[in-house]
């Protein structure tokens, strides 16, 4: 096949190159989130832009995509075929913005985030409106160009960005069914709830917490041969597949915080280390999409993690290294308390959705026109009255200026927090229909079968099938909202 | 001048984008060392090989060459021709050696280094001999190759690859008045010394070192926001000039060796902190030579910090950290001990040129022919026998095999250390002269002004001058080993 699929064996190549240079990108981005000293930050930025430059260049020369159409006449394997779907997907996103367009967008977001940090502090919302119409107006103006090339709407074009394949047909449709039980669930938990005592947390030292953090996520099976933990202001993935580097944020005053943010990004380390090797380097080696990214970390920290079988270890190991005297079902109640609050990250499991469907009303409604930023402090007040009870009226702060993804012209990627948190109540589903349950697996010392489970069916097979492909192998249909319910009405009635 | 000197402003475009790659190559190398699990290194080395690639482009490229030889005709300011003079030398480095040499050289050096870290250990000079010689035949090739580009003899092009404009003949001289004292010198020191008490040293955990060298350091001027002081297996300075980041390596029962080590490199980092911010990513930024970088570790590691003024402040620390009870004359007795040893890295400052004289005479010898990797063995121990008294026959793994510099093909090296040390001495003469005694500085708390003069002599002017002028300017004479002689006098006899 080597002669017939030239075209296609030379843009591996150049894929190759492209992640080598990704890599170094990658160790960027860590470096300056752990350990770059301040003064480091503008030769640091410098270097980072030359080297986001030298990407872009690489991924859209003419060449690559004169390669690109060729190699789709050659004769290729059906994962040869994906990976080469790929990185048409790669060069379209690359391609399709004039620089003019992308070069504006990174100076007006870098100007709106700088002062909505000041703002945000300062509830500024007559200070923050101009910078944010400015960035909706260049997002629109974005969003019509990625869906004119792709031929779909512009709002989708957006989510296409992070989720490929998926459409506000669909995200409508998951939702709606979502309002018609979520806010009732709510209130239900709630009064359940309440007869729950309070419990305060013993304040616990940070060197405590990281040694019980390490061996936590060393039994999640996370590889320190083939990663590191750190600490950074605010907790992430990062790095590359033979080399990730997840971080997490200490609070001697609440070490719930930091343990279960560790036991997220291991959920999101352990899918890039479990990444196929034999495609590594190229765009089908690459994760699926940040909603199965999601699926991951929400598959560790909400399904593993807050279920009985898990918290039980968790107890012991938090028992024995912060000195505490925990049993499980305090430690359980800790981390299922259900109530309503104004702020998205803080949210539990239950409400979560919430924040994540009033913001993609937002975003359906400032693309296609429908809502303006002026509009949007009361639409939030009046929204969160009817999804949670809360309202935000005058509170910018905690209301529509919470979040750091509009300031920074990230629209699109809000729902992928939810279709995660349902792909993973789908998996787990599936999963527990082949080897059984999932809770009576962990408590018989069988973590190791859910993991093999978990990489033998997402983790190694990266980007080889879409979405719909790859959840549909694995679950016999598509994003199924129901196995989220279930799984919430199973845990919390 | 924009439009009349265009050559020369693209040049900077040009120099200033291989800059910021260079910043990546810095953070690579660094998290390499200090900070990369095992499982990291094959994506690493593929992605710094890509790197260095890019770099090797861009500094090679026909346009560059163009360029530079354009700019020659422009009219630029004395600074502006300084410049391009480094421009030119880094051009040359890069274009000379035809790729397939370069490629070779990678290969067979990468075999040799690692053959011999297993050969050293078993002290397997046969294991070890093909390898070298292999290596030293195509770094004679290098070097003919570089010195009929340069118009200078092959070993001086070795030379020239750290130290530019320094020859064998200028060295020779060097070492030639060396070798008439040096031997001398170190006898009547040893029966001097032999009247000292025999010291051991406390153990000390390495949080307490790691506090005491952070507080030395800082008193010495390193800058925490500029930069980061890290664990390695082998101490060294990196990063950029913005974001230096130094090494060292903690030893429970000598904490001298991280303590000192960590003082050198300091030396090394201040330089690189101080370099001319206006020339920041020009060439002529750059520090000037491995010579004068050593001189600057050396300044520091051997002027200042074993001189009475330093040491004073440094029992003081060492008493307060590592809770012990040294007064003044122990620690000196400690740091300023001669001893002659087979092994370089651990050597004294008075039996340390011993070392470089005999790897310099080797050097020589493999290059232009009148030795062969044969006769190495021998060649050392009669060396050693007559510079030292000591013998290393049949101990290959402390004699010819302790360097990594020849596995590594890196030959032209080992003199800067003693130039280094040279110019520190030189350094300090013209320094005194002109603001007083260094002891006495350090001991009335007027370090700042040390620092002051040593930033406005010598790490402002990057590259600016040739090491040359650089150091005629300074002390009113190019290199001049008798400030050297008289401060080894002055310190140990």
């Amino acid at each position: 096949m080597t002669s017939s699929s030239q075209h296609y064996n030379n843009l591996c190549q150049q894929f190759k190159t492209i992640y080598h240079f990704e890599h170094l990108q990658a160790l960027g981005d860590w470096d300056q989130a752990t350990m770059m000293p301040a003064g480091g930050s503008q030769a640091r930025g410098e270097a980072m832009a030359q080297l986001a430059l030298h990407i872009h260049t690489l991924k859209t020369s003419a060449d690559l995509g004169e390669q690109l159409a060729r190699a789709a006449y050659e004769p290729l394997s059906d994962d040869q075929r994906a990976n080469l779907r790929e990185m048409n997907y790669q060069h379209l996103q690359a391609t399709a913005l004039p620089g003019k367009l992308v070069q504006a967008k990174t100076e007006l977001t870098y100007a709106c985030e700088h002062g909505w940090r000041e703002q945000r502090k300062n509830n500024d919302w007559q200070g923050f409106k101009p910078n944010l119409e400015a960035v909706i107006a260049l997002v629109r103006e974005e969003a019509n160009i990625l869906g004119e090339v792709q031929n779909i709407a512009p709002y989708d074009a957006l989510i296409n960005k992070f989720e490929p394949g998926t459409n506000t047909a669909q995200i409508d449709k998951v939702f709606g069914d979502l309002k018609t039980w979520l806010p009732d669930l709510i209130s239900q938990v709630q009064a359940q709830q309440q007869a729950w005592p309070k419990l305060k947390l013993p304040s616990a030292a940070v060197d405590a917490q990281r040694i019980l953090n390490t061996e936590v996520i060393t039994q999640l099976g996370f590889d320190f041969s083939l990663g590191r933990l750190d600490t950074s202001s605010h907790p992430f993935s990062g790095g590359v597949p033979g080399d990730v580097r997840i971080t997490t944020r200490y609070d001697e005053q609440d070490f719930l915080t930091a343990l279960f943010s560790t036991i997220h990004e291991t959920g999101h380390a352990r899918y890039e280390q479990g990444l196929p090797i034999k495609w590594r380097g190229q765009p089908a080696g690459h994760a699926r999409s940040m909603a199965i990214h999601e699926s991951q970390s929400l598959f560790f920290e909400m399904q593993l993690a807050r279920g009985e079988g898990l918290l039980k270890q968790l107890t012991q190991s938090i028992n024995l290294h912060l000195n505490t005297q925990f049993n499980d079902s305090q430690l359980q109640q800790l981390v299922t308390r259900v109530s309503p609050g104004l702020i998205r990250v803080d949210a539990d499991e239950v409400t979560y959705p919430c924040h994540i469907m009033l913001r993609y009303e937002v975003e359906k409604g400032l693309i296609d026109g429908s809502l303006t930023v002026a509009d949007l402090p009361e639409f939030w007040d009046l929204s969160m009255q009817s999804l949670l009870g809360l309202s935000t009226q005058g509170d910018y702060r905690n209301g529509c200026m919470q979040d750091i993804h509009w300031p920074v012209g990230e629209l699109g990627y809000f729902p992928s927090y939810s279709l995660g948190a349902m792909y993973a109540a789908q998996f787990r589903a599936s999963m527990e229909s082949q080897i059984g349950n999932l809770d009576s697996l962990i408590s018989s010392g069988k973590i190791a079968t859910v993991m093999q489970w978990l990489n033998d069916n997402i983790w190694s097979q990266g980007s080889l099938l879409t979405t719909d492909e790859l959840v549909t192998t694995v679950t016999g249909e598509t994003l199924n909202p129901a196995h989220f319910k279930r799984h919430l009405l199973n845990r919390y009635l």
